[in-house]
């Protein structure tokens, strides 16, 4: 396991946002992340303990959107929560992009899938990376508990779904703010998907949300919150969330699903809502 | 007067944050602004005037960086207080930079002072823009109820003490994240006020808080609240606060002025203290 490099560190709300460096071997490069750790994971004995809550950020981000403009520190500071804020990619020499320079594919567009096609095989090993590695290397390098959970926005919306409802047992609960919720149903997901996984559109059921709330297990259901702006810019073609909805109601999966008029994609609807994201994990986390 | 336009928008805790452009008398260019309206503030009754609470942020910055990063509108929603965020100087073709490409001087380094000298004194007129022409265009156009505070981070922090000062019956509070205290005796401030003023130094000191601080009328003291990080990277070369608590016990001025172990000068700080802030401002907006 490669050692986490501190390369800054902030007080804030009376706990740290720091930023890490390691050597990943999933991603085959040096990954960059950010951790809030809050006030209570700075104390020297065993009580400094604290749940761990992962955020997977969206296309064209790093691990510094949502660190400095949700406003999640406060909330985390209040619940005890440490925050885990992965980059979005791969990245780094030798690491490939959109040929066609695109945002939807490549760098900060790795849809948190394990690529099995040319080129993108070597280093897009986000599933895993964000599943296994990450967790493995934070969880014993700072003061966890042992309770876990994920959420995200956008494409991270979409990661954090989909790792929640592959992994019931590794999560607590999971949350998106926006997120693309049936990949294998729209183009930017389909660009992605056939990209990292080739044509065979089975192969996708396992990355697309509304195909997992499908096949999921009901003793294996996980508290599930959504929120969704509607007047975000994406919303009728990429993110589609009234597919989620049915998926949920056809399955009988609990989804907390919310639509709120007025609000857009941006990150003023996340820090809008992100007080209710964190006690929602909160109750769960304890 | 000229008009506002509307550039952009998005909802925000209920309310709205916007960015506004006009064509500015005083700077002589078009000036862009953001602005975040509270919810009691989209009323469509008499009820709906709210207090205006004036940003001015730091060098190298935009209006954009508190709209994004600080998290005040959580709380400016819960008060019910208007936050007005112009730009840090004028900007666009024909306005003159630092000819060194300091970040220091000219764009983005205002300092707030209206220029005497060549070549800033066409577009370098941001202490009449700040003070008069701003408040006149957005308390027009928008639902004023008559009571204004100031604060600001950094340069911003010095502008928000010095206009302040300079104005105490335009102003019910004034607070600083950080501020630029003394800027007569520092070096960033010499080679700003230098350049703008000229090098008869007496001329800075109606620019210069310590100053201020120590000719300002006792019955005309403002409730005045300053936080300051230990950790600060710029705080014994440029800030020194010290200097602006020797100089309210000197004068008498019932400052509160508080320092937190910990704490450097990014917005982790701000976002750390901006609850407070907005609550001291509440308290006399009312």
């Amino acid at each position: 396991m490669a050692a986490m490099e501190l390369i800054e560190s902030h007080a804030c709300h009376a706990g740290e946002q720091r930023r890490y460096r390691h050597e990943s071997a999933a991603t085959q490069c040096a990954m960059t992340f950010s951790v809030y750790l809050p006030p209570q994971a700075l104390r020297d004995d065993e009580g400094g303990k604290v749940p761990f809550l992962y955020w997977l950020s969206g296309l064209t981000c790093t691990d510094e959107n949502f660190s400095t403009k949700a406003g999640a520190q406060a909330h985390a500071a209040r619940h005890g929560i440490a925050l885990i804020i992965p980059d979005t990619s791969p990245r780094g020499e030798g690491v490939p992009d959109d040929p066609d320079g695109g945002y939807d594919l490549g760098l900060a567009a790795s849809f948190y899938v394990n690529a099995t096609e040319e080129p993108w095989r070597r280093h897009y090993q986000m599933y895993d990376y964000i599943v296994e590695e990450l967790p493995g290397v934070v969880e014993a390098a700072l003061p966890f508990s042992g309770a876990r959970s994920i959420f995200g926005h956008s494409m991270g919306g979409h990661g954090a779904l989909v790792i929640a409802l592959r992994n019931p047992d590794r999560y607590r609960s999971v949350s998106a703010f926006s997120p693309i919720v049936n990949p294998a149903g729209v183009r930017w997901g389909q660009k992605a998907l056939r990209s990292y996984l080739g044509s065979n559109e089975d192969d996708w059921r396992s990355y697309d949300s509304c195909a997992l709330i499908a096949a999921a297990n009901p003793a294996q259901q996980l508290p599930l919150r959504v929120d969704q702006g509607r007047k975000d810019e994406f919303l009728s073609e990429h993110l589609k969330t009234e597919r989620l909805i049915e998926a949920c109601e056809r399955s009988g999966y609990p989804a907390d699903i919310r639509l709120h008029a007025g609000y857009d994609h941006s990150y003023y609807f996340i820090q809008s809502y992100i007080a209710e994201h964190m006690a929602f994990h909160a109750g769960f986390l304890r």
